[in-house]
């Protein structure tokens, strides 16, 4: 590639890598999108980002930007491509504990933040088991959500500020760390979640949140679903909306959990089917646990809660999330797989899971479903394995799921983006209308259609 | 006008506004944009709307959405215009109190949709002194602010999904209830906040709250502000952040309303120069009064507070609210004012005031500042009433409030929006490439520039 000594040169020839070195960016979370990048390109800093996207406007070159390259929906897939990586952006300018905000890179990775706002006593609440490895600018341009979106939101709801770089290199700031700024039309949320489609986002001011003084979690074993979300209601009321987590483990994720992860064990001392990791946190009450206790007595003693077993510190703790956090690897050790990531209004949960299982065993009587679900917001990571890789089938099973999560009034993408494999979906279910919006959002900022074409917007 | 015709067609001749029947529309909250309409246009759906503005597009008619008509920027202004009335799309579809959602036309009042939500025990947090004018179209296109931000947000955090006419009549409809939906670029927050330059707004899902069990409001006289913002951390400390509203009255505020406002009166004994309002409210605790008592009693022992009133019962608490809220009542009664609605850091409000006043006396040694703040979020409306009518002196005063609040970091634009007043301030101070992204943003969404022309972006 003769724009290869160009790009080079902004960014330093040992920070524009090819052959071997694109090794770490081959490879792909969900083993369906894998693809070596032509290039990866390393800048240090927004300047470089400006020059590099200059540059490949004029030169009609695409850009596909990365940041841990976790994402679950192909949507840094570029075969033979120029992967533009954030990972050397890496500072975290400023926690500012009076203000409660970060000023960060876009490279810093999430369970750094983490340590830092911790150090102030603070937290940047998002959370998921890719923390260790997705980036301040991955987790922006998907709108991640994670495990306590119930309590703090999703990404775009903690942060007040960024600054990008558009498809023809220039800077748009937007690093503002107010709280009311009503000053013209949202960039700020079009940008949050565009998936590397309009800038590459380089910068933010995220807001930090209190660190709490006391957390009680446990694992709840319950009869049904719903008397899951009895307990989530009456935990709600009785902590002010203070339920950090409530994530549901169905039997068949517990048993390949055990499977495949060494030392792995029951949550209970027995099996049971609807198994409930429920965590509240509050900065001022001291006896929050027993607050959560009371309540799963009393609905022990009713014959909704079956078992519960509440940590006692936090290495109790971590392995509760541990077992939750491994829910991806679990998920697509196994190919080939039809994964999806739902979302139905709360109380439709145990009816699209009744209904989904039932339309895919007439479709294909021996398709096993393995979901797992961020059951306070009625995200469900609904997840089939066919009985045969044939890709009709395939497109059949997720039209089905499609069918049931749109009978429910629920969202056909919930949390892990669009990307690749969910441009059929889009093109679909998405109201036409809007479709035809982005389209024309996206030609008028990014008219030569360079930042990385083909995902998130169906043509 | 000959269209006059046909978009009487559409919404029936009684509901195709000329003449006298316009007064109601012809006045302006400030006193800076009267104006008499050509015509106001009140359609009763959806599809009437969708008729209007696909025969607009094709005449190139321009359309000034109008709701409430109560916003503070001019953005209705259409002197000789086509005005689009949301008033008689008023009903309230929905309260699901299991769901905590509502489902609304935009021309429903704000203050309906709080009486609607409180049968269910649920609240609609935001509020603001013309809740019983303002609608929720208008709310959303101006991403309204108001008194309990700090614990609520904007309304842009209330919105679930909304639907709106585009300029060429298409509808869109972006009705999610959900928590988690992340299919496309974000429209909806495109939408909220765009001034009826980038669609109608015709209907909401919105987020409603749990009713909160006790209040405690209270009148404090403080020694500083730098007491103030005390005051506000060990409330939101000792309370887990449940500080609803910290609104901030200096004494000239308190000694207009007492002279203009029938029955008022100093809110202490003696006449102190600042007076905060405090709200607290819990889902949980019931003893909050004590804690805002003890606190304050702590307080006053160091000489931090010098007086303070706790609201006995909703009459007192009602009397504390008005007095807050005859603010825009009692900012432009007298003119000329140059009035700004600036947001600063919290801790540089102090700062501000000092350094904005000290620069408009130099510039006009006989300007009278008037202002309130939203303290709890740093947003200062910041009036003046400048010596004489003098428009390069009103310009210059501007310059000065923009360029204090540029040295902190603020914003030029917390709350009320641009509308007309404040388009020469985003001309001037907002980034030059993120204008340049709303003026294309908005040339491919309306092409023939039919939507509120002129307003929110500057050419
Ligand atoms: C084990 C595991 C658990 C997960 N759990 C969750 C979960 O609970 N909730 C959830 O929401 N998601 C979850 N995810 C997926 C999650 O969305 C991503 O991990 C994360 O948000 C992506 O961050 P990243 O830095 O890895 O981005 P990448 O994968 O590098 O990129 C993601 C997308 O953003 C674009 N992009 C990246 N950086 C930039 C930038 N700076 N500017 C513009 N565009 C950019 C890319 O082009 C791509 O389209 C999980 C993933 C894994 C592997
Ligand atoms: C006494 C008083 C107190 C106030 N206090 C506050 C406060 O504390 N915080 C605050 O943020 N604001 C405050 N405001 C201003 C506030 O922004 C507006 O009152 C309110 O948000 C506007 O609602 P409305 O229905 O009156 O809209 P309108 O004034 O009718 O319209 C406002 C803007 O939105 C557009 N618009 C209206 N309806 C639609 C629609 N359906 N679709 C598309 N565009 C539409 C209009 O074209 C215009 O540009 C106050 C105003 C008053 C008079």
């Amino acid at each position: 590639m003769a724009l290869l000594q160009d790009f080079a040169a902004i960014v330093g020839a040992e920070n524009a890598l090819t052959g071997d070195d694109v090794a770490p960016w081959s490879k792909d979370w969900t083993g369906k999108y894998c693809a070596q990048p032509g290039v990866v390109l390393r800048p240090a800093s927004t300047h470089e980002v400006s020059r590099i996207m200059a540059l490949a406007n004029a030169e009609r070159q695409s850009i596909t930007p990365v940041s841990g390259h976790t994402g679950l929906v192909g949507g840094t897939y570029a075969p033979g491509g120029v992967m533009l990586s954030l990972d050397r952006m890496n500072t975290i300018h400023d926690i500012n504990a009076q203000g409660r905000t970060a000023v960060v890179d876009a490279g810093v990775v999430l369970s750094s933040l983490h340590g830092a706002a911790d150090a102030e006593d603070l937290i940047f609440p998002l959370t998921f088991g890719a923390k260790g490895s997705a980036m301040i600018g991955g987790v922006m341009s998907t709108n991640a959500g994670g495990s306590n979106v119930l309590r703090y939101g999703n990404t775009r709801d903690l942060v007040l500020g960024l600054e990008a770089v558009l498809a023809d290199g220039r800077v748009v700031d937007l690093m503002s760390s107010l709280r009311k700024d009503n000053s013209g039309l949202n960039l700020r949320q079009l940008l949050i979640g565009s998936e590397g489609t309009l800038g590459v986002i380089t910068k933010a001011v995220l807001k930090l949140h209190p660190k709490p003084r006391a957390y009680a979690t446990a694992m709840v074993a319950v009869a049904t679903l719903y008397d899951a979300l009895e307990l989530l209601n009456r935990v709600q009321d009785a902590t002010g909306g203070s339920v950090e987590a409530f994530e549901y483990m169905p039997r068949h994720y517990i048993d390949v959990h055990m499977a495949r992860v060494s030392g792995a064990r029951e949550p209970f001392d027995a099996p049971h089917d609807i198994n409930i990791l429920v965590e509240v946190a509050t900065t001022t009450q001291t006896d929050i646990t027993d607050t959560l206790q009371q309540i799963m007595a009393n609905m022990m003693e009713q014959g909704a809660i079956l078992d519960a077993v509440v940590a006692q510190n936090e290495a109790q703790r971590g392995a509760m999330w541990e077992r939750r956090e491994a829910a991806a690897e679990l998920t697509f050790w196994r190919q080939p797989i039809v994964d999806t990531d739902v979302a139905v209004p709360l109380d439709k949960v145990p009816e699209f899971l009744d209904r989904a299982s039932a339309r895919i065993a007439e479709a294909d009587s021996g398709a096993e479903p393995f979901y797992i679900a961020h059951l306070g917001d009625g995200n469900i990571h609904y997840g089939v394995y066919p009985s045969r890789d044939d890709d009709a089938l395939k497109d059949r099973i997720v039209e089905l799921i499609e069918d049931t999560v749109q009978d429910l009034g629920g969202s056909f993408s919930a949390e892990h983006g669009v990307g690749l494999s969910k441009l059929n979906t889009m093109r679909r279910r998405k109201d036409p209308v809007a479709l035809d919006m982005m389209r024309k959002i996206k030609t008028v900022l990014d008219p030569n259609g360079i930042l990385n074409p083909g995902k998130l917007i169906p043509d």
